[in-house]
């Protein structure tokens, strides 16, 4: 039997109800549109309730009560906060314990809500996520087609970089390029970043002009529908500080020995340590400030979570980032990045461009 | 004598500290780049705190601890969960009574600061309002820029549109535009609705190509450093429908007529009423389905608020929208938008296009 999104939400926790509920932009939760199907809408100030039975009520106002009814659900409008407030104690009518998504409600919201009902708010953030780190065969299929323009944009790097480019000019081709090949928008800020600078891993690019011997990375992904990829591609711009051609070297060697161990079943925090032993071993001691992984989906930061620390296990359909850095300040970092499906034996990387060290002369 | 942001804020509570924190991307504070003059970074599960004497702490995680380092702060780098909650007990020592943004932060995090300092939490978000909707010198200057941009953009849109535009091919020229000309990216995700299409006001561009007689409604904005523009402009291509004709006079009075309402002192619902009473006063009654406007910023909505029910009251410094609307479900809708800076007397719309009636042959 096909389960709609709610239903498997609904199924996953034992909870009166379950409510999403979205701030004033950008405080809106990924799950609303997770659950509406929705592909169109801010939605702020609007909420989704699934109840036990898996049947959704959506509370929008009256600027996107248009737009509410393209999606799933029972639409209700309001027009005032305190319509607002009368829908959802009616929907809400008899629950006792309510599931939120802690991490992705405002303080005022989730406080309003309690007040409201009286209920006792559950956080149920990862039951729900269990569920959305599942990707769909349609997810997986927007996926792809995100991280196939990525890969494409990618592989024309060392054509498009000239000797006067700033980090600016680069981030804008780069864009320009994705949409080009037909993506739908970016999944996040390009970072573009030369020199020293790539020794910071989420620098916003300047009016910086790239010199010789200056690493050049470039972190970005695009969207397709609703869905988001995610990968860095590190190049030299002549030749660069010894250094920092081991220090790619030891970054892809990482990167390999992480991917090794992601599969169906594995901890997610195997692949951190995997990679992170291979850097610690040596001179980059240290110099991996960050963790290997995240979950990419409608959010380009999701569970599941590949840090040293982590609980999550790796689940076939679940879409990871796979990637390693090693920074030196004052000098410059190193970063390499797939996109990758987990699968039952292994790990697919759904982006592809040539990882091999590549010095531009 | 110079105060420092965090000094402004400091002076406007009677809390013991206050509490900016960010959760995951997209459950960033603006707050927290505020008062850090930061222009980089992501800055996720990073907090900011300013004492009662103005001075600031942060607290960031080893990822982007160079970076912190170029903004205001003492920063303190963790490496671990457990390391940033010690370096918060240390700074919030002896804090009973902690002032948190409950619109801007999420519910886990709120939780995580109650229990693991016992202090009360204060909602200081209005205060904190109060200090960031009046905009200095610097930020106004950035956002005139931002705006300046738009508005070029905004009067190249008759050029711009072709025969055979969809609405995505037309926002992807339109955000092309904006970085030409020297913008930082997009404020938001531009909206391009065609024909019915613009009876939803956060309608998401699709592949509809545009047809003889259709609506075309653009709504975009540009950043300039940090700060957003937002307008809208609205033509016809081909001879519209006449109800569409008078929805754009009406349209285009309703607007003025909030304008004149915008001024030092002015309660800021007083701008929507009036805008409204012209709307609602013929044969477009109930048509005008969202408020008259929002406070731009760092953040592209806001406070202060102009709506019906809104008691916030507009200061020179603030920037404002001015965007009435009228949205006619399956025939289309119109919107005339300006970012409006309140001056001591009026408004000053810092976006500037023809805002006549323009029907494209």
């Amino acid at each position: 039997m096909h389960m709609s999104r709610a239903q498997k939400i609904a199924k996953c926790t034992d909870t009166d109800a379950i409510l999403i509920a979205n701030g004033t932009s950008p405080f809106l939760d990924p799950v609303f549109w997770y659950v509406t199907e929705q592909t169109s809408g801010t939605f702020e100030g609007s909420m989704a309730i699934i109840s036990k039975d898996g049947s959704l009520d959506v509370i929008t106002g009256t600027l996107e009560g248009t737009t509410a009814k393209k999606g799933k659900g029972n639409v209700h409008v309001y027009s005032t906060r305190d319509e607002r407030s009368q829908i959802l104690m009616d929907v809400l009518k008899g629950c006792d314990r309510i599931g939120i998504r802690g991490g992705s409600v405002t303080h005022t919201v989730a406080e309003h809500i309690r007040k409201l009902t009286g209920a006792e708010l559950v956080d149920v953030s990862e039951k729900i996520s269990d569920v959305i780190m599942i990707k769909d065969a349609k997810e997986i299929a927007e996926i792809r087609k995100a991280c196939a323009i990525s890969s494409k944009v990618a592989s024309n790097i060392p054509e498009m970089l000239r000797a006067d480019a700033t980090e600016k000019d680069m981030a804008w081709h780069i864009d320009s390029a994705m949409r080009e090949q037909g993506g739908d928008g970016n999944a996040f800020e390009t970072i573009v970043a030369f020199g020293k600078n790539s020794a910071e891993p989420h620098h916003r690019p300047t009016s910086y002009r790239i010199r010789k011997g200056d690493t050049a990375l470039f972190d970005f992904g695009s969207k397709y529908g609703m869905y988001c990829s995610d990968l860095t591609r590190t190049v030299f711009f002549g030749e660069p500080d010894g250094i920092l051609r081991r220090a790619y070297e030891t970054v892809l060697k990482a990167k390999e020995a992480g991917m090794k161990e992601m599969y169906d079943g594995a901890p997610a925090s195997n692949a951190d340590l995997a990679a992170r032993n291979i850097i610690d071993a040596g001179e980059f001691k240290g110099k991996f400030i960050h963790s290997f992984g995240h979950g990419i989906g409608m959010n380009i930061h999701e569970g599941p979570w590949a840090s040293k620390n982590s609980a999550d296990i790796l689940r076939k359909g679940m879409v990871v980032s796979a990637e390693p850095g090693i920074y030196i300040p004052g000098i410059g970092g190193v970063r390499i990045e797939d996109t990758v499906l987990i699968t039952k034996n292994g790990a697919e990387a759904l982006t592809e461009f040539d990882e091999r060290c590549t010095i531009l002369r």
